[in-house]
């Protein structure tokens, strides 16, 4: 059956079950607990032995409860899970998260247990995410990530959504970095070991939401759901941009993969080649996947045919390493030309026409002011053989001002361009980090950064022509 | 000769040649504004022209002041300066730091004018770093990095020592990312166009220096002074690590390199080869040389034989994560035995004992608690085939506590192993981050850093047994 995802998404009314009495770091209790006081949703409590919650009322079961649940949360030992769902099918429940883990990560009889509780879901038209997971983030609606929330880090409202084989790493690794990176989110799953919702269900509802522009997954291994989301993501990507991280691509990692998320094994050169030619972006490393995601949250839609940047520095240094790692992704700093040269030196202020370095990298020096910068991105975004420039900032030099940011964000809105700005990652900085991302450039902490997110418009250049 | 490098770290007066009464950002006022206020040196401005600034005199030469200048840091237009340093000749200054740029990066002419300087500086015994370099940072005495101190980081004083071919890159990559790794800096050098003073005079001083465990280096290209630096740094070596990052690796990064410090090309492989045949830890990427700092500053002498690492995690796509990344870094996560993984599995408290995957990568789930990872880190690091541990540390769960680091730091001092925590990079994890660091161990806040980190102590094995 095709899940209805609607119900994971906007559920109004919520049950927990599994809420402890006793115990309130249960999964179940901060579940109730956080949707109780931060979420739209109706929140009830449910537990078979019933009593309080701080003076609320624990329900007994689903057939107690004062209106019919939308969404079911279990948070219960893995052998009453299947029950807890039959009951969720008499009473109507349109959706389940199954947080419990002691299923198919488990050996042949979680196995067992994981096709009983998919089959009476599957039988009962209940959308299941899980298990072995985190489940939904909805806001404002609902929130089943049984994480404190003081813990944790929200992301504000975005249009990326993401979808996670592993809980952790969406809390940490996607949710921490990307609210760092000022990126928000439209919804996020957790996936776990995907009984029924798997990432082929969620890319084409992701695909069909309006306020959702990206997606981004992390899978571990390959398995049906990933050949399927593979083969699906080819009609996506020329109007959505995919992202994918891979766990598990070693032979130590495929094997803790098999004893997280039961995910199987396979040799990473046939996924990242079938991932290729469906147009996903395949970010190598964690923080290539905030880079990319980032870069096409600012320009949605600058695939790169040249792949040729110019890169513009106020250090020499910063200049070199740029080059280096261009030429490792792929990118390339076309030479200029005598002329070309001669026009730049023109463009600048006198105190640094005649030790500037005016090639590409262009080197304007610690005693270069923000109308250097200026007059030479503009002069250099306006060159056909230039697809995307990298602004090397250095607020340390006395002639450049915070202002900076704004003034080349101008120049910017003139061009069809990605620019993309360096700043170093020090809070005092905040002001010219704030003048560039205002104005509609992108700022990253690290050379590094600036070259992953020139690497994605490449990467989406191959894939625009595949 | 062999230049007195003791002439540059100590200058009882120092002399700033250049100064303008009407520019207050000319690089020579930031000089002395910041040695006025800010350090121990007597300052004294000269310009021929004289005057003052604000209020105080400007001398017309050196031959005015009030007393010897032990060093002169000069910033006048190239040209003038072998004449400033026929005056410092004849003044019996000691050192002289060279600003200006106009020498042999601007090509023939250039260079003879730099040959000339070296010239009467070498005859005069005369200490020279520079031209076209930021010079010399050694608090509390003089600090001639040309930069509004308001504008620019400080690391604290502490036992690494640092040298490189762009200033830029010196302040940036290595002053502002060592003050947020929170390491500290017994002096820095940049070197310019390295007339005299280059990195292998700078390498014999800092091998000396009593205040000093590790050395860093940026170079760029390869030349005489880089040639007989590797050469010397084999026998440094196996009493203090060197780390060196290299830039102009690459066709494009090699010509920015030329222009930007007259460096010479090479073939990197040949470079590569050359240092670790000295026994010198390359670092890759410019994060890659913050973590070798840092693991070397909290381990100064732990070099691997077997790499063979556990990871311990709460987090099942951490662990599967830092598996792949461990196999790309040289590292190995040996299969632990049934019999291990029954003990571990003793070690832990009855609500994770199911649930936790017991080999390596070690998963204690997100309802792990401090003693579990106390137990397990414990155990592991008391076997013989694991030399160092990495534990992943998400402060979302809800059961680990702040106190965690204070507890895994006194099981860490029992044994002489490295252990590197993992915590996420924002200020609400301040208290956890601080409970390991004060108790002896390095926090990093993404996977590859803690990867990178073990991934020196891999190389220093391997520099052991060159």
């Amino acid at each position: 059956m095709e899940p209805d995802l609607d119900a994971l998404f906007n559920p109004r009314t919520v049950a927990v079950v599994g809420v402890s009495t006793t115990n309130p770091f249960h999964p179940a209790n901060i579940i109730y607990n956080k949707n109780y006081y931060g979420y739209d949703c109706n929140v009830y409590a449910i537990n078979p032995r019933g009593g309080e919650l701080e003076r609320r009322r624990v329900y007994e079961s689903l057939s107690e409860l004062p209106e019919k649940a939308d969404m079911v949360v279990v948070a219960v030992k893995a052998h009453i899970v299947p029950e807890v769902a039959r009951q969720c099918a008499g009473a109507g429940v349109r959706s389940m998260v199954v947080i419990s883990g002691g299923f198919a990560e488990m050996g042949a009889e979680g196995q067992a247990l994981q096709d009983e509780l998919a089959g009476i879901c599957d039988e009962a038209s209940i959308t299941l995410v899980g298990p072995n997971c985190f489940g939904v983030y909805a806001p404002p609606a609902v929130d089943t990530f049984f994480l404190p929330p003081e813990r944790t880090v929200l992301p504000g409202k975005g249009h990326i959504a993401v979808a996670s084989q592993s809980g952790a790493f969406m809390v940490d690794q996607i949710m921490t970095n990307f609210h760092e990176a000022g990126l928000g989110l439209s919804v996020a799953v957790s996936m776990g070991n995907k009984a029924q919702v798997d990432e082929e269900a969620l890319l084409v509802h992701f695909a069909q939401r309006e306020d959702t522009t990206l997606m981004c997954f992390y899978i571990e291994g390959i398995d049906q759901g990933v050949r399927r989301f593979i083969n699906s993501a080819h009609e996506i990507t020329p109007h959505k941009p995919i992202i994918v991280f891979s766990g598990g691509k070693s032979e130590r990692g495929k094997h803790a993969a098999k004893s997280h998320t039961a995910a199987l094994a396979a040799d990473h050169e046939l996924v990242e080649g079938a991932l290729r030619q469906s147009g996903i972006l395949e970010a190598e490393t964690e923080s290539e996947m905030t880079s990319f995601a980032k870069i096409l949250a600012f320009y949605p839609n600058r695939p790169m045919k040249l792949c040729n940047i110019a890169v513009i520095s106020s250090s020499g240094g910063h200049g070199v390493i740029a080059s280096d790692m261009a030429t490792e992704a792929g990118l390339n700093l076309p030479e200029f030309t005598p002329e070309r040269q001669q026009e730049i030196r023109r463009l600048l202020e006198p105190n640094i026409q005649e030790i500037a370095a005016v090639s590409n990298p262009v080197d304007l020096t610690g005693s270069a002011a923000d109308q250097d910068f200026e007059r030479v991105l503009d002069y250099l975004l306006s060159k056909e053989d230039i697809e995307a420039a990298i602004v090397l900032t250095l607020p340390y030099t006395p002639m450049m001002t915070s202002f900076v940011g704004t003034r080349l964000g101008q120049v910017v809105k003139q061009y069809d361009k990605p620019v993309v700005a360096y700043v170093p990652n020090l809070a005092k900085y905040g002001m010219v980090l704030e003048g560039f991302e205002l104005n509609g450039i992108p700022v990253v902490h690290s050379i590094e950064e600036a070259i992953q997110m020139l690497k994605a418009l490449r990467l989406l250049g191959i894939a625009c022509q595949e």
